[in-house]
Order: structure tokens, then sequence, then C-alpha cells
């Protein structure tokens, strides 16, 4: 048996692009398959990012006023048809549970795709009053969705989640925590995942089913297609009247509260891999990272390294980092490749030579940028070094989601735009599905928002020639 | 409208148990019924509950090592299949999905009632060396057995917990990582829920399907019931050989590892409920408590008395305590009996008298003792008073505990001490199942576990008269 396992070889991301991304998921130790398509195991790295995702939701939804709860995962089929948009949308993809223990059930039980009709009926029971409102729920579980297709992160027949739900006395208060959600999961893309984003709305075609109106952030990959990265739905009164949770208002009036609910599911990990991930594997943003600095000794066996790199790992703990030190005996080329397989941001090395300076190396992951830190300085440097890569890697991708945003002019224009560069092409349009069917059959590109940020580019829609409403951003999407 | 909700009566105890329960579940606002029986809705209350648990005891694991990690909810029907005890023991409670969208699917799969065969599917995997073990793994999930009867928190078809599995290189080091789990698991009893627990081994009988031995801590109830409070299984490497998972040890020696697995449930917060609760509703151990302290205004229309309150909620809070205010304009009496009911452990009331005399009145859930605090003292003396309710709470459980643990000398004074006390049997036992299967027909007892605390009560069994080997625990248990 060989000493070390090898840290294989991955797939180079400009000869294959979806191999690599499969490659970087295994090889990271991020994911295992199961014996059932579509359903992934989560290995204790992939799930320690995900952890520190919900570490940062959950502390901001607390800090808003959400309270976690429970919902059961089976859906009764009566209670999934209740609102007739909802169903039509997930009936589709729905498992169903139709045996318990030997026995047939009378009623089959759909595994909760999304748990609007739960949250709907518990508050028909709870909900009387104004005082009962808002109600401000979140829930932290997995979904299924019985997808043909399926890939790890990006599309799996079961996926880790959040979702919100809250109930609301007036329209206005419920659109206001549509949109605040939103900037939440802006907020972590942009600053923990470092993954800049295109807010905006969806249109009448994407919205979500049941939806009155869908907010979404939308990032762009490395090879230029886009990612819907979250979504935030208000659902006026549809649902509450389907469900009939009626309140007495201060008036003493019977009235239907407004609703929204949102999710942030385990997909943005797969947006971090596309987003940072180069060919040498997995690039993690500090701010995520489970380990933030790997440190290795180097020449280990000479007297006092081990020692010393043991220091370091201790001072940098103390110092409030995430840090981990590898004193296995693989060499330290292994060890190198194994860790940059990994994405940990920063790998400090140690040696004989570097103990006599009072020095250590610092290479950043990004960008193999080598700094020598005076060992005084640890605590102060290596958490300044963290920051700028963390803002480098932004910074990047921000660079890339510039420079691959194209205005068109016309349908032809915005379908060679796409052909030739990828990317987001960004048009006027008159609102019309006629024109967003026509933009899909004819250039090969779905909407993917109608950003908050609008530019007037023109007075008509170029596929139609009417006049125009909003600029919409089209683009190739997972 | 009225302008407050009742805090409706409960059933007092003494008159219902069982219905008391169920009152205290849904009137101290811990769970909701849903459309499915079994499937239980844990509202904001009853979860943070069990976030509180899920805190202590993450921590517990992280700090012996275990990593998080996500497995699928569905099995297939011959992966469940691979180990046969362990799926006599779990189809008959298994709810089968078998359609995807609008087709049969191939083979049905089970929604996870423990996940022994998925651990094993993965590991078989990525387990080669002896570098690759141990494998320390826990989930946070939901798991469905499908059960005919069913109560909340006690016996649901669907409840939360968390599975931990693991995989040694040896016997010894497995059966050390059973018991100290087993360990985490009594104190967090003995040290967050204040209740003491019977800590043991369970019989042949008893133990977990497919398990070589189950340890378990087993509590008693305020009817004198015992409950099961979580179990810690040791399962040698029956699993490992029927899934193939093989290693290279340190002779380059084919092996298979040992494996053990341990689950702590939502059943937990029903013990809370039955060991401290009263006719008044929920009754909270301090250290589990969402809220530990509600601050109430006595006459709070008079100048000054809300900001006073108000201030105190803020020093509080800021010493760490997890405090409320109550500014609702429900009246004082409403407002005790609903924090009565939630079992919030101290009410700090505060009105213009008590602000005259610089002081505030703290008044014990458990036994309504009052005490005059002056607000000067108040960050030194309310957390010293919360450490003696949950001293005063874990003293009573025990005293209720030790004065209902009899020792019998034959199988009839055993059925009669159980008919007329409730609580544990001890007796000698000569490990057979006849008598233990006699004692169930003749007493209505199980086994509840042979104690690591041992007594010799005797040489021989009293229920065969042949030699004893071991003193064990019976009992009536939920």
């Amino acid at each position: 048996m060989a000493k070390e396992k090898n840290v294989e070889q991955i797939t180079d991301m400009e000869v294959d692009f979806a191999q690599w991304f499969t490659d970087v998921c295994t090889k990271a130790e991020l994911v295992d398959y199961s014996g059932v398509k579509g359903l992934f195991i989560l290995r204790p790295y992939g799930y320690a990012i995900w952890e520190n995702i919900q570490n940062y939701l959950d502390r901001r939804f607390k800090e808003l006023g959400h309270e976690n709860v429970s919902m059961p995962m089976l859906i009764p089929e009566s209670l999934l048809q209740r609102e007739k948009d909802h169903v039509e949308g997930f009936a589709p993809e729905c498992a169903w549970v139709t045996m318990g223990g030997s026995e047939e059930l009378p009623e089959r039980l759909c595994v909760r795709p999304t748990s609007e009709t739960l949250f709907c009926d518990h508050w028909s029971h709870v909900v009387h009053s104004w005082r009962d409102l808002p109600m401000k729920y979140n829930q932290w579980c997995s979904v299924l969705r019985w997808e043909k297709t399926t890939r790890p992160f990006l599309r799996g027949r079961e996926f880790l989640w959040q979702e919100g739900h809250t109930l609301h006395a007036t329209a206005e208060e419920a659109i206001e925590e549509t949109e605040q959600m939103l900037q939440v999961y802006a907020d972590c893309y942009e600053q923990l995942l470092a993954m800049p984003v295109v807010e905006g709305v969806k249109t009448e075609k994407e919205k979500f089913a049941g939806a009155e109106r869908t907010y979404c952030v939308e990032c762009m990959m490395h090879d230029h297609k886009g990612l819907q990265a979250a979504t935030s739905h208000y659902f006026g009164d549809g649902f509450t009247r389907a469900f009939n949770i009626a309140f007495s208002d201060k008036n003493n009036q019977l009235t239907y509260p407004h609703q929204t609910s949102w999710g942030f599911t385990t997909r943005s990990i797969g947006g971090i891999i596309m987003t940072h991930g180069d060919n040498n594997g997995l690039v993690l943003p500090p701010n995520i990272a489970p380990i933030q600095v790997i440190v290795l000794p180097i020449a280990a066996h000479k007297p006092g390294v081990t020692e010393k790199a043991q220091e370091l790992v201790s001072r940098l703990k103390a110092a409030g980092i995430r840090v981990k030190g590898d004193f296995s005996d693989n060499s330290p080329g292994w060890k190198f490749a194994n860790w940059e397989m990994k994405g940990v941001p920063l790998r400090i090395e140690i040696g004989p030579k570097d103990m006599e300076n009072n020095q250590c190396v610092a290479v950043r992951r990004d960008n193999r940028e080598k700094t020598y830190v005076f060992l005084d300085e640890l605590e102060a440097r290596i958490p300044a070094l963290l920051e700028t890569v963390q803002q480098g890697l932004y910074d990047k991708a921000k660079a890339n989601l510039d420079s691959h945003t194209f205005p068109a002019f016309s349908l032809e224009e915005a379908r060679e735009l796409q052909e030739k560069n990828g990317g987001f092409i960004k048009t006027m349009w008159c609102g019309s599905l006629e024109c967003e069917m026509k933009m899909k059959e004819q250039a090969g590109m779905t909407s993917r928002c109608i950003p908050f940020e609008q530019e007037h580019l023109g007075d008509t829609c170029p596929i139609c020639g009417r006049a125009a409403k909003k600029m919409i951003y089209w683009g190739v999407a997972y």
C-alpha cells in the first residue's frame, strides 16, 4: 500500500468545465455519491462550508426578529393542492410516500419540495388577531425535487436549505420583508462568499409557483454562465385566502394577511466552486473557509521545527483564526497539492532557515504570492493577508461579471454576443412573454432578472420593436 | 374580540397525566398538530429548547473530534437489507417512497428511520487504510418511523435527532467511544436538563437492531414511569463485514473496522415536561430555558416604570442572561399565568413601590418563592438565583428517582411494588430471555437497563432461582 494517497489530477476547466466541476467536488472531498441518483452525501469538509453559511444567515435572521421552527417533512396530497398555481409548479417533481410499514396509505404523502402549504396550514390554526402578526419563521432542513438531470450542489433531487416564511398585516410590510431578506442574501454572497451579485426581479414566466413577485440575486460563473443564487418571494394574500388564514385587524375587520418566503440552498457551494476555483482545485474565500490557514513544517525532522510549527498554530488559533497544522508524514509536495485542492486560502511554511530568520512564509492559494512574515508580527499580518485574499477574490469575480455583461440592441446581436462571449446580455424589453420566448428559442437565453439598477438603453424592445418598459438581463444559466 | 387571549386551564396531572402532558405541549406553545398523524410542528418556543440542546451537544461532539455531515434522507430497499438483524428491526416501521413525479420507481426507497446503512455505504467508498481511521461523524436531521400510536415528543412518526456514527480500527477504541458518548448524554441530561439518569446496558432483547451492545441513560418521570432518554450502540464489525468496509492496517493486513452509533432526540423535551412540569404548566431548568428571566412592569402606566423595567432587561441582557420584558397591554394576571405556563424560571416584577425602595421582586417558577433584590445587586443576584433554581430542580428530580427505586426479591414483590408505587424495581437476574419475558407477562415491566452501578442484592435470580449474573432495573416506560 502506498504511503500517501494520491492527490489525483483534475480535468482542466478549459478542457471540460463540467468535468472539472465534478472533479473538484469529489477530489476536494466535498461530496460523495449515494446509491440514489441525485442524492448526495455532504462530507465533513463540504458540510463545514454549509455550517459557516448557516452561522452567518441564522445570526442575521435572528437579529431581524425571525424564529426557527420545524415543520413536518411530509405533505398530504390534498394540502399541496390547496393553492392551484403552486401545485401545478411542484406536483410534477414530487416524490411520493405511499406505504407506511406494510400498509398502503389512505392518502399519498409528498416529501416536501418546499413548505408554503405546511406553514399556511399551521398559521390557519394559530393566527387570529393583529396581535399575532407578524409571524416571522425560518427552518433549516432538506427538501426533495425529483429532477431528471442532477449534479452535485447545482441540481440535486435532495438539497439542504433554509426556507423563511412570514406573514404580515399589510402588503407594504410583506414587500419590505421580501426585499430586506434579498438584501441579507446579497450581503451573504458579497461579504462571505466573495461573489458579486446582480439584484432584481424575475419575470412572470420565471417567478416561483404561486408567488405574485419573485426577487433574486444572480451571479456569474467562471464559464460566463449565470447562477440563480437565491430567491425571495412575495405572495400577496393568495395562499392566505386559499388556506383561510383570516385575522381581526385593529378595527375588528376580518382581513387576510400578506405572505413571503425566501430560500438559500447548498447550491451556493456550487457557486463558490465555479466562481473562485482553478485547475489546482477549490479556492475558498477566507470568510467561508473551514480552514483559513494551513501550517506546514518544512524538514520537520530537524530539531525544533515541529514544535515551532505547533506554536504558530496555537498563536493563530488564539488570534481567532481557523487554523490547522499538517504534521502527517506525507511529503511536502503531497501536502502542497492536497491543501491547494482543498482551497485553503493561506499556506504557512516554516523550516529551519525560516526559524533562523525569525520568520515564516505565507503563500496565497489564489495567486501563489509569497510573503515573508516576521514571527513577531504573525497575529497582525495573517488576518490582514486573509482580508487581502478575500478582497482579491471579490475583485476578480467582479471584473469577470463586469467584463462579461454586454448591452445588445437587436435579438441577433444578443445571440451573437452570447455565442461569442457568454455572460449576461442586457437589453430593453417590452415585458411580453412572447419576446421572452423568442429570446429563448432564437438566442438560447432565459431572462435572468429585471435588475434594480436600471439603465436606459433605448425606447423600444429590440425583439418586437414595441415600447420598452424595462431593461432586462438575459443569459444561459445553471 | 377579547383584548387578551385566554391562558386556558390545563388538566391536573393527578386527574389525567397523559392529558396534562398534551395540554402542556400545546398550551405552552411547544407544538402544533399537522395534517399527518404523528408528524408534529415544533413551534418557535419548542424549537428554541431544541436549539439550546443542539448548541450544547454540538460543542461537546466537536471538542471530542467529531465532524458533521449530511447523508441522504432516502435508503434503497436493497441497501437497508444488507444487514439482516437491522432490516428485521426497522422494515416494519419504514415509510416508503414509491413514486418520483408521475413515474413508479424501479426500487422503492425508505425514508431513513436511522442511517447506519447510509454511513456504511459511504465508508465502503472512502475507507482504505488505517490512516483513514477513526471516522467520527455526526448528523442533525429528522427520521421517520411509522409507529401505530403517537404522542408529541414521546413517540412521533417523525422526530428530530442527532445520530453519531463512528468507525475505529479496534474493538477497544470503538467501545471506549460508545461509553464516552453515553457520558456526554448523561452530562447533557444532568447538567443542562436537570434530569438525573441511571446509566447502564440494555439486555439482548432490548438492544438496537444490529448492535452487539446498547448502552442507555434512563430517567424517571413525575408519574414514576421510565423514559429511555438516549442510547449509544457498539456494533462490532457486523455491519462493516456486511458492507465490505475493509482497511489495510499498519501491518498491511486487510481488517474490518469496528463501529458505533449514538442518538439523542426531541423526546428529551418530553422528558423535561414530565420531570419538572406542574399543574400550572411547563417548568424549565434555567440552563435550557429559551427565556431565563421575564421582566414585568407593575402599574406600567405610572411614570418611569416601563423605562425602569426596560433598563433591567438591558442590564440582564448585558450580563449574559436570556431575558425578555413583557410590555404588552395584557393584564398582570394574564402575564403571570402566561409566563408560568411557559415555564420561565424567574419572573421579575418592578412597580412604583419597588422603585422607591431601589429593588425588584424575583419570583421562582418552581416554588413561587419571592426574593427582594436590590437593583445595585441585580447582575450578581439573578445568576445566583438561576443557579439555585437549576440545582433545586435537579435535587427534586433526584429525590423522586431515589424514593421510587425499590429492591425486590421475588417476582411477586416486584409486581406489587410496581403496582403500588410505580418507579424502578431492581432485582438480581440470571440473564435469560425467559425470565425477562416472565417479568413482562406477570408484572407488566420491561427491563430498563443493567446499571453500571451494581449492587449485590443476592445470589440468585428471583424469577427462576438460578444463579444471578447481574442486578437489573425493571419498569414501565414511555
